[in-house]
């Protein structure tokens, strides 16, 4: 079966499940030398849950990281990096009622088939959204040892439902706004369209997806292995790694298919003695390696599936159909959690082919000596 | 660096260069028994080649598909299978010309950087579409192993630049009339003004893209594993090793970003004792996991990067801005090649994760016995 | 870095330091169905210490293990296993006094080139025999899908400095007597001698190696991939994990050199319908793949480097010669704790080549259904 | 089932049969840069061949390696690296003879059961001493790439049969005397009873065996992973894929088990500001990684299975007993041709080790600039 580990330099392993004692990550690979603490994971948690409690789900369990190895006098080691959060709110008891009512949308059907009813169905167990938080405490490791390089990953809200951020955003305002809003878009008038239109979802009962933009600056050109490793490749493979992506682009994306040659290609020129292109239609790729321009993607994230509107399914005990109302502590749209997770994932594919491309120091040199 | 092989249970490792002595493949892992000749990959081989000399390269040179190893008796062994076709055609001395002048929208600017000037440039190497020729003689092989367990993975043209199929087509339609015409297109109509439209974008020395839709029948549900290696994700990852492909989305894709949960959800049926969805907007695919339902992906595809018109470039000797015009056999649109290479790269990937899955017999058996 | 995974269907994860907070491990992909509790892994923890305080260090912590995912309801889910034991009496002072004085014959050296020295040096941190806790605690689960199958791992010692089990022992003397004295020697006369042999070197201030030996029972044949992923390449590659083993042999082993063919060779023969060899100089496995004979193997174990006699070393920040007296609880002969290290390295590569075989079943039966 | 590659790094893929058309390697992740041309494969292949017919089988193709990839202008390019070479010679006719009656000490049986019946059974197929000649071929690479760093593998005889090389012999002399005789042992006395043992041994129908050690010499320290991916495990690993190795030890080794601590410890010395150690009885590795003094190994090495003496052996059709008498063109003592082979092996695990260490030059500076 396996499965639940990513990456061949910096390898991250997730475990546990939504309801049962613990999630968990290790990360092994990460060299030794990077000045790492909880406090530095516990800020990536916190990013995780928006303040506004109408748009989330209230199950707000506040989740504390302990670091149980890899970790030495405040470095890493080069160890193995086992972090956990304890889950401590879960209630089980409703998943025990639709225990043979699959949720149309989520994953309890395949899950069922593929392990035979020995799964964890509480909660979604490992195919539940809460098990992102592994993903999370690893991107905050991934993203402190890119910071050492300059390389800035940075995810955020571009559309919820029909609203849409149509202007461009820099990267000065992603930085600043993004966590300033409840919805994570760098545009705060935006950011109060997309609120309302999550309060209005939930009380349809109903639930909103919407569009996660990514921007990274700084990679190297040269990043990237040939054919089957391509950076786009293994980003967006980490990428399906989230739950609810339905879809990748990178630069133009789907709107490269309508472009001509001659509109879509991106001109080299020479400015200060470097090279650079004059747009960036590629997002950053070719070839499957970096170009040294920002990466640029667009993941497309679908509505949350647990609705409280009624839904036709079909119960696994009798084979006959029937029909479920999710009710309990659901995220109306999960996009505002999703944004840290996304992040996340492509800082861990890119830190991953960092080290690939031997681009990273194998030793992290101490930072005050 | 490395990257040149994908797949856990069914290993395909690509080899050779666009101008050098051949292009070649090795799949390690094809359970024995499996009835294969030459003659199996050569139909596969030829399909790349659209019967339209208008719409394609001047380099139109017969490859032979020869069998190394792995074959005995007209029976794979278990052993890895090696597939060679020779290069004949290649005509080196343009690139001599342009070797300093990086392509815009070629991975020659980033090939160069990865490996430090010492890389195969003549029509571009490794990074050539002729490359693709390995994945269509692997996908060849996984096709004939899928067909054994009844599972059909199709892919079809369903737009070139602003020429869309817009209307639905059937299972049956793709695969009676795909390679009926030139573009790969099951709408005869609509593939006539695509000719239409690739041969004008020629006369302009211009190029386009387009979008190739991919239908899976007959998966099993269960196939992919959680979490990072879900059937979704590596199908992905698989396909971005086409060069050109620029986005990637399953079921209603990035579609799913605008829909309510109400409406994206696939509620399940139970039809003569068997679960099933009403709608397949997940296309086949909950949680990485196959779902039993069709699979369906669209897959963006950028225009084709070498164009007559001119375009800016720098010399990477003298460090100045020049420009480039690419002469020699180029095809204005690789949509129609690009269809059976697709196809190659999406069996590749699911005949992995069916056998991972243990849903492939590990041995197959004898036709006749 | 990384290296601290091992297999490719049963995937081991080692994680946490000889002083840290824990020792843990990770298995991915057990089967789900598999009947299994704290109790279960509790069991082999307790094999590893051995009922005789004089031969053994005098750290005996009780560890005591937590499954901390991937079991609910008492079965195995198909999930991560995670497995921890707590470090409670780890006494780190001695360490910081010779933290820049290498031990010879052990790997402070070539950890501190290795982690520049940002490596958690406090017992030996990684690279202590403590960490064999992980490798214990995943046996335990690989041991008892192994017996769902009736394929039995024992391992023995053999010889402990110059003492020897000259005579052959039966499955059954292993099986019944090994842990009936402190030196797991199937052997009660023999168990004495080296006993005794081991109290005497204490006495010295210095340490004994010896031989520990390996029968697995009940393989069938056709388990071991070829060429590289050999049965017994990846069974000796699993024993290298085992600090202190600097041999390994299968079958005749080392004898075999000195054997002519006709000798070495195990005939074939037919008995009541089944095919078996009259001899078993291979070791039950021939072009690395199972044979269906027993398996035998021979481990070599160098003596515990730690010793309270004096030797040299050198000051690593003086960078002057010195000497070194490794005071401490440190066992006199590391053999009896081994032995069910050993058994558990063997079982983690046995389990994996079985799941890769196709041999275990996918989804285990529920044990009363 | 796959196992046809190996190596993280510098990944060796081998493909072709003993009687098919082909025997092949693919080595992907060769460093771009390296100057390589087909002698450089050409000299190391024909060392495999001894220059004493009557040690050697009568099947002395003169085998011609054939770059198909990954070179480009005299270098390497950075993209796999294919290398062939063709069979000629091969005789199949007594191998259809025998199909049915499994050699003894052969994997004859164990590939009929793997494999189903489908494997080419001729000459052994994939199991067959010549499938040697691709890590030979990719050995040449790894050889060469080494030799950049100063780092030298050597393999030679010390022992066949009983005729043991009992003085130690220094590094020169193994460098200057190997290849100076049949039996690649580089004492000339010793190599002249090596002689006349094995055409005794043919005499009689029979075959021999032997110890083949290799030295490494400039190893730096910190090359090998912690705890599953040692440089021992993974060299070991790698001398297991070489047919008739039986057993394998580092250092003193089986030696080890009986020396003391006080005796086995290599103690450390600070000479001219480096450190070394005053004996190598861990023969240069410690905790799996390199300690800067020469890696020293001894590889048992079984008996030819193949032999004129009648054996006895089943029907697999009739499933009856039978016997079997192996002619044909087969080594009465394998021990010569493996030498090379041996040597390529350990310098593919090691050359891999020291990439994944990033102690190799990603890109390899050409020569002359």
């Amino acid at each position: 079966m396996a499965g639940n580990s990513i990456g061949k330099e910096f390898i991250v392993t997730s475990f546990g499940e939504s309801h049962g004692k613990i999630i968990g990550v290790i990360i092994d690979g990460c060299p030794p030398g990077l000045q790492l603490s909880e406090a530095d994971i516990q800020t990536e948690l916190d990013n995780r849950i928006p303040p506004q409690p109408k748009i989330v789900s209230a199950r707000i369990e506040k989740d504390i990281a302990k670091i149980l190895s890899g970790v030495f006098n405040g470095f890493t080691t080069g160890a193995p990096i086992c972090v956990i959060v304890e889950n401590k709110e879960a209630d089980s008891a409703d998943y025990h009622k639709i225990k043979n009512l699959p949720r149309p949308g989520h994953a309890d059907y395949t899950a069922l088939i593929k392990y035979g009813g020995f799964g964890d169905f509480r909660g979604g167990g490992r195919f539940s959204g809460r098990v992102t938080v592994a993903l999370v405490m690893a991107g905050a490791v991934a993203k402190k040892l890119l910071r050492k390089h300059d390389v800035d990953v940075l995810a955020y809200t571009s559309a919820i439902g029909n609203v849409k951020l149509e202007r461009q955003v820099t990267y000065e305002e992603i930085r600043k706004n993004k966590y300033e809003n409840a919805v994570r878009c760098p545009d705060s008038s935006c950011a109060n369209e997309m609120e309302t239109a999550i309060i209005e979802a939930r009380k349809q009962g109903d639930s909103l997806g919407g569009i996660i933009e990514v921007l990274i600056m700084n990679v190297p050109p040269g990043v990237g292995e040939p054919l089957f490793d391509g950076l786009d490749a293994d980003i967006a493979k980490a990428l399906f790694a989230v739950p609810a992506v339905k879809g990748i682009e990178f630069g133009a994306g789907f709107k490269a298919a309508i472009l001509k040659g001659s509109e879509n290609n991106d001109d080299f020129r020479v400015r200060k003695g470097e090279i650079s292109t004059l747009t960036n239609n590629a997002g950053g790729v070719l070839g499957g390696i970096s170009t040294g321009m920002p990466i640029v993607a667009r993941i497309a994230i679908k509505p949350t599936p647990s609705i409280a509107k009624k839904q036709r399914t079909v119960n696994l005990v009798t084979m006959e159909n029937a029909s479920i109302s999710v009710n309990g502590r659901h995220d109306p749209c999960i996009i505002p959690k999703a944004v840290p997770v996304v992040e996340s994932a492509v800082a861990i594919a890119l830190i991953d082919h960092m080290l690939r491309a031997g681009l990273m120091q194998r030793i992290v040199k101490k930072e005050h000596e």
